[in-house]
């Protein structure tokens, strides 16, 4: 089943775009990871995750409607070859909305991540296309609609389509009409995520292929449905119940048995360097010392912190370059 | 069911040490590894596992019979205080040998491996003690028995009675009399072992909390045991066709899946370093440059290199403080 012929009761890919427009979506960041595909095509994963939006933090995407006979895709001030993966990647997305050769579009996107933070712009950057398309083509699909197709662009992008904590549902179908985000509605003023970014020295292999590996060569990998699966009611509990602790112990216990996952791959799938390894050091450290502060990773060697407000003063003096978001205000 | 009621046919616990002795057992480094008790009090473990034995590195450990009311314990030349730890099991083990209050023992015990190798010791200690005892007390146990014996003292000990390739088979009897080492009988002149030393800065948890921990807490863990049945499979067939890559591949992959097993338990248990993890990059950059050479890691921060002869040289230019161990002699 490809792309398109799932979308067919939404979109009439005749439809021409009427008009520009510009939209936002704010990155997120998993507390209950997405690891592993059940269908790779339409990025159906193994397991439900949840996720925190970042905000302000995350991507602005522009589509204009261009007369020229391809797209033209800018990100962050500099165009991209046609031959670009993440050009090509944007191309074949806008084909599901269009009749071939029918119309093209100049796509400008601009992350309002900090470079310095670290993370990964391809889930806000599918999730604001998304809802440019929506509007260009006013096709008038619900959010859980724009996060399924969202999710066709890329796995983690149909979370970004929502503010505050979002759930993605891993679903039952084969089309993966029903494999979207849900948002959760508790707010948690006072919240903190702080991005604490560790240089890279070798180039890591990306979390697609990552992924694909782990699933394929890590015999552990097994048990990791069944362990997403209970940690995402722990999630659930956690922000239902305003209890940090739960909320920072799953997280953290979470991202470090996905990084298991890739660790007990062949060849060995080790996205930490030797100063992530120390970071977590010192927050186990901390912790001991009666920080109240957990980590979460995803598939690279940045951290990302998670605590409340009332330790804010006291990790920036740890961490000094950490860039703090609070997704739901600062809670006083 | 406890350790001398399952020793009860082959021990009458009346007889009186006839002599004084000494013995010398070799430390062992599991190419598949132990992890995971299915009985704690008799150290049956979850999965069979195997070894290799390190020859002329081990433990000497002479017991003498000593008109005294308690037993005296020498590490390495500096008498225990009798409320050490590693005291107290020489004493309980010897428990299992005499009547309560019967015959006491000086046991001196002597370290051959270098203290820079980071090679734990009790698995050697407890080998070398069960064939004193076996001689002092006259009792005429096979290899095999012996190898029980051992397990009782410290899990990994059984497979340090045998030289060579040795392989724990897990057995299915409660009480565990099936479950011991039994030689491989095939040699391997040229296969080197590299120890080298990381340096622990912070004290790590023992191996023995570690697996409970593991098989307590990480969903991972699930499926370990049937990846180790795999990777003993695996490992026999290289060790008799003297496939070395098919031997390294599987020994990294085993250690670093155990590892996975730990860093996926709660609280996390990290046994790596950050330089333990410079040192992997540094192995597979090497590898990647053509250097056919593995690395296998325990409870600890430590890396043992898999290789064979003819990288030696190479070998010792990258890693000059390497201990190297040819337990087949060097092939030449």
């Amino acid at each position: 089943m490809d792309k398109s012929a799932v979308l067919a009761d939404w979109i009439s890919p005749s439809t021409n775009p009427v008009t520009s427009i510009e939209h936002f979506a704010p990155s997120n960041i998993a507390l209950c990871k997405y690891w592993g595909k059940r269908n790779k095509q339409l990025n159906l994963p193994m397991n439900a995750s949840l996720s925190v939006s970042l905000g302000h933090l995350g991507t602005h995407t522009r589509i204009v409607p261009i007369d020229y006979c391809a797209d033209e895709v800018w990100l962050n001030g500099e165009q991209l070859l046609p031959s670009a993966p993440f050009c090509q990647r944007v191309s074949s997305f806008l084909d599901l909305f269009r009749q071939p050769g029918s119309c093209y579009f100049r796509v400008t996107t601009r992350n309002s991540i900090p470079t310095a933070a670290g993370l990964a712009s391809s889930a806000s950057g599918f999730a604001a296309l998304s809802k440019a398309v929506n509007d260009s083509f006013e096709l008038n699909l619900t959010d859980e609609q724009l996060s399924v197709i969202a999710r066709l662009g890329s796995g983690s992008a149909c979370r970004s389509i929502f503010n505050g904590f979002v759930e993605w549902q891993m679903g039952q179908r084969a089309d993966g009409l029903d494999s979207h985000g849900v948002s959760v509605e508790q707010c948690w003023p006072g919240l903190c995520v702080g991005l604490v970014k560790v240089d890279a020295s070798a180039k890591s292999i990306d979390s697609r292929s990552g992924m694909q590996r782990t699933v394929d060569t890590a015999h552990l990998y097994q048990s990791w449905p069944i362990q997403a699966a209970h940690d995402l009611v722990k999630l659930k509990q956690a922000i239902a119940e305003q209890d940090f602790t739960l909320l920072g112990q799953t997280a953290e216990h979470n991202a470090l048995s996905m990084h298991a996952t890739m660790i007990a791959s062949w060849p060995p799938l080790v996205y930490w360097q030797p100063e992530s390894l120390a970071t977590m050091q010192r927050i186990w450290k901390l912790r001991q010392e009666g920080l109240n502060c957990y980590f979460t990773m995803d598939a690279g060697p940045n951290l990302k912190l998670l605590f409340l407000n009332d330790e804010l003063e006291a990790l920036m003096r740890y961490f000094p370059e950490m860039e703090v978001i609070q997704p739901f205000g600062n809670g006083r």
